[in-house]
């Protein structure tokens, strides 16, 4: 098996992406959950940490917990208004454990990763926001995020500590950037747009001269169809061989 | 979207493997991580923790930062050696920062979560072990598990906290038991071994028929066919729907 840091050394040379996200934590009361997040953000490569009015900053324990990630600490901004932490983000979601009676679309950690990903990938500054140890985010500050993220957890106690939290949603945008990279090497291998359009197309109509298809009604059909083959994310070569095919098959139609 | 809580929910309730993976801590020097454990450990509904010569066990920076896991701490079982702490497991996973020059296979956190769940799903006790906050692991203690488990992080400073790393890896066990749990439903609509071969044998006659296929090197495309199908587990219904247009198609052949 390749070791992941090798994939993951590769990708980081690559993109910076975790360089555009920025973690926001609101109101932390225990300066000490400040020092462990510092540490979980820079174990898995981030740096970039916003302090919407700490109790206590700096503090030594935050520094203590903070370990050899105190250059974290050191270059932490703190704001006297989450305005101003989300400066310049394009896009910023709010983690959250309950469920909420908002209009919010919810993400677990590993989607909300990925819909992340999808701008940092690009440059854009995006974030996560973490509220108070005790009572998390008011929904005023739920309201001036994209999304909700909440992590799967015990639902008899999803209490998670909040580096804890920190700790595992950067731990999946570092896995989720891994396999983006992965994907990339793929993506030149696969089909067009264009060419999975046509595919269907020449199936379509082949279905109909055989009066497979009842022509009446054949969108149901035809949407099973791209159901499968959209799980299979086709190969342009693979697409090469199911036109022959039906190009062979065709030939008495 | 569905919400994820409910599927954990459910899933729980079927299935009681997180009971059977317990969390080992070897010499822990700092009490607040045994604490932090405990929490992390519940937060992701595992709840068997042992601990192998902690150095200060039981003690109130423990039980603080327990939180509301106060139970699991109470119910940890102190052992005098790391035999004691294994017995009765029949797998168990090493959890390194470092590579080592060792014959174990190593994953990453989330397949390493998959190879686990193999055995706590047929409620078989496995083990995850963690080192010391400063050194990891000896290379005696790692030759009693079966396997390493890297959790992939920045390369420049992949010292992850204790706790941390325990949350991470009971983070994937569940999301895998979510998985599975997913998985499980869908494999009522699969298709069957036999119905898959029947449609390749069904293709390729065609294929040879139409004269798309030559016959004197069928393999190499059937395998490439293989391939694309395997990617889709096809469902029941998908097959029925190919199989159809095979026979649609094939009248005149």
């Amino acid at each position: 098996m390749a070791k992941p840091s090798d994939e993951l050394n590769r990708n980081m040379n690559e993109s910076s992406a975790l360089d555009f996200i920025r973690v926001i934590l609101s109101h932390t009361s225990h300066p000490g959950n400040i020092g462990a997040t510092a540490r979980a953000m820079k174990t898995m490569g981030l740096n970039a940490l916003h302090l919407v009015n700490p109790k206590h900053f700096p503090h030594e324990e935050a520094t203590a917990r903070a370990a050899n990630a105190v250059n974290v600490l050191q270059r932490a901004i703190i704001c006297d208004s989450l305005d101003k932490a989300l400066n310049n983000t394009v896009f910023s979601a709010a983690i959250t454990a309950r469920s909420r009676e908002l209009s919010h679309e919810v993400f677990d950690a590993r989607q909300g990763a990925k819909e992340l990903l999808r701008y940092a990938n690009q440059q854009q500054p995006v974030a996560l926001l973490f509220g108070r140890e005790n009572s998390g985010l008011t929904s005023e500050e739920v309201s001036k995020c994209q999304i909700i993220i909440q992590i799967p957890a015990n639902p008899e106690y999803p209490s998670l500590n909040l580096a804890n939290a920190v700790q595992i949603m950067t731990y999946e945008l570092r896995m989720e950037l891994t396999e983006k990279s992965t994907q990339k090497d793929d993506n030149d291998k696969l089909a067009s747009f264009n060419d999975v359009e046509a595919f269907y197309a020449h199936l379509e109509k082949l279905m109909s001269a055989s009066e497979f298809l009842d022509p009446e009604k054949p969108k149901l059909l035809m949407q099973r169809i791209r159901r499968l083959f959209a799980r299979t994310r086709l190969e342009k070569e693979e697409l090469q061989i199911l036109r022959g095919i039906l190009s062979a098959l065709g030939k008495r139609w």
